[in-house]
């Protein structure tokens, strides 16, 4: 993979994630951070919206917070228009998923709700759940901005060997959801996932779009069923779509997901992919929401199954050394966190709160042999085919 | 400061640091990892280093373990040779601050002392006291290494606009001390410090030779009169050389250690520098080892004054929180460990021990507005003057 695949497609957790496709495609009526696109859009889709509107109502109340996107605009064209259909989409997964995670709290604990307006253009909602019984820190967040792509991200592009004049600077929009939960009880895995949509502009006046996404678990004790299971459901999810799909993305994930100085894996894996345009946008968009709509039944059973287990102090320890490594990986490897965070007016605290309340960090610690400890950290070493 | 100062230069426990000096300098008998250069040397030295044997007995045992140079090479020509007499005074400064920091436990807690060789050439002595009633994590790590300048070390001077063919490998020696002390007690604060020589062989055989290193302290609660010993302990060891130093090397302090994605300082800062090679080598050793031997003396008062200090659960959280802050600024920022970490070969343990045993991050944190938590971050977020 690139360095510049890995620079900008990794929206994991952060706010803003920018574009980095370079084959052409024509600029086709989108209009990006003009403002004037929008009123001739509206005119073209007039009759379709307002028929739109007799036929079903945006009931917001469903969602975490009000959308980024005023209601009755992504009403109006979630039909034309990709960039307002992925947001009810994202906004849907998240408030899903949200209420799926709060309903295994014991004692009604309930996500705390962000919404954010960035002034360079668009915001998110930023729901956390910290100290609860069962989710030690539960972080699921949604973006929708649109700007302009930094220098340092034309660098990026230039590395690639495309010629774009230094300095110049590319509109562009990117959505998606992305959360990250760190249970308390270490025989309830982390799960991580991230659903992501771009649109850039190029000099030339045409547009690139692409998705990506991906789901991955992060046990902490290895349970084979649970494996196979959480597999199991995203390889439905992905068979739906392409057959050629999932071993292609479950191996992806395993690439991206190494810690390369322990030369360990971060957790079991699961998908991930970028740079899909294909075989249309709808369809394309069809596969991104299969995925996120797997993301609940992959994990929840998993909760239920496990939320309950009795463990001790060593088991805790062991959960916040690997809990660790997990920061390692956020800080030292994810792309999508350190160029979040290296983009200035990121909104730290959203592209953050992938860390876990606590980690650890022994020096030298090594499990011992033919421990369950030492069992997960050989599956770590050496990834393998659950499905 | 330049990019690739930054990648370089900082040897925050990292195993081994390259070069990125490009000023050229003629190569004047060292023969950088080619074996010809030591017995001309020797031949040359000869006299001297039997004089140097029946005066002075290089006693090993008060150092942490032998040094990685066989004991009587270095001491046959440590005066003729800087690598050698780095290598004998930071063997000295590891053992005299692990003594010291020995001294200060309350059921005598010895650090354990890895010994380590690189099959790359070189190695080090790292020194670890885990889960000690005063030092909850403390790290002394000596590294001692020879090697080529990999690939992408290259491409990193090549950023800065030199012409260097790539791929070529060029020949380098590093060595350092470094450690990063993490109390148990809240009061106390925690201490970094690095010290270290490297010497680079150009393609047209000229050799680049320079210092680096700093000392900077991270308090979880602002004690003013600490700040101020602390700051003056480190002038006095400056001023002893050059006026000019203590401020420059202050305000460059400042600069580095700032976490940039929250707009504050790591901690109260101290002195940090790079680039020495003036006013002459010895000079510059001269200096360096002032400012090595002030390390103690800055922080062992500390840790006597606050060691007993009572402290509850909402002191521990803070610390926790701070260590949290601890971690992003190394795993993000700190050259020196990504460096090391995407390093092949690098040995990890050595450089990952700056991290505490045990950190915490929270979803948007924010001290009461009369805290004395709030009045440390007052000053991290605006460096002020101690001396």
């Amino acid at each position: 993979m690139n360095a510049l695949r890995h620079t900008i497609s990794l929206l994991s957790l952060s706010s803003f994630q920018l574009g980095r496709r370079m084959r052409s495609q024509h600029f086709r009526g989108f209009l990006l951070g003009t403002g004037l696109g929008l009123s001739t859009f509206a005119t073209v889709t007039y009759a379709q919206a307002e028929a739109a509107k007799v036929n079903r109502k945006l009931n917001t109340s469903k969602f975490m917070a009000e959308p980024i996107t005023d209601a009755n605009t992504l009403l109006e064209d979630a039909d034309e228009n990709m960039r307002h259909r992925m947001e009810l989409m994202i906004m849907e997964i998240q408030a899903e998923f949200c209420r799926a995670l709060e309903s295994e709290e014991f004692s009604g604990q309930k996500f705390k709700v962000d919404r954010w307006m960035r002034k360079e253009g668009g915001g998110g909602v930023t729901c956390v759940l910290q100290d609860g019984d069962v989710f030690e820190k539960a972080g699921v967040n949604v973006s929708v901005v649109t700007g302009s792509l930094p220098p340092a991200a034309v660098q990026q592009m230039r590395a690639r060997g495309k010629a774009l004049t230094e300095n110049v600077k590319l509109p562009f929009f990117a959505s998606g959801v992305s959360a990250v939960i760190h249970p308390r009880n270490p025989h309830v895995p982390t799960i991580h996932f991230n659903y992501r949509y771009f649109e850039v502009q190029l000099p030339d006046g045409s547009k690139q779009w692409w998705f990506g996404g991906g789901t991955d678990l992060t046990p902490y004790y290895l349970d084979e069923a649970d494996a196979r299971h959480f597999h199991k459901t995203l390889k439905a999810a992905c068979d739906e779509h392409d057959v050629s799909y999932y071993p292609k993305f479950k191996k992806w994930c395993d690439d991206y997901f190494h810690i390369k100085h322990r030369n360990e894996s971060r957790g079991i894996g699961g998908i991930f992919f970028d740079d899909i345009d294909e075989p249309s946008q709808q369809e394309a968009f069809n596969f991104v929401k299969s995925c996120a709509k797997a993301v609940t039944p992959s994990y929840l059973p998993l909760v239920q199954k496990h939320k309950n287990a009795a463990y001790g102090d060593k088991e805790r320890q062991w959960q916040l050394l690997r809990r660790g490594r997990y920061v390692e990986f956020n800080l030292i490897y994810d792309r999508g966190t350190k160029f979040g965070l290296y983009t200035p007016g990121a909104r730290y605290e959203s592209i953050l709160m992938s860390l876990p309340l606590h980690a650890r960090w022994e020096y030298m610690h090594e499990p011992q042999a033919k421990s369950k400890e030492n069992a997960l950290l050989q599956v770590l070493q050496n990834p393998k085919e659950w499905v």
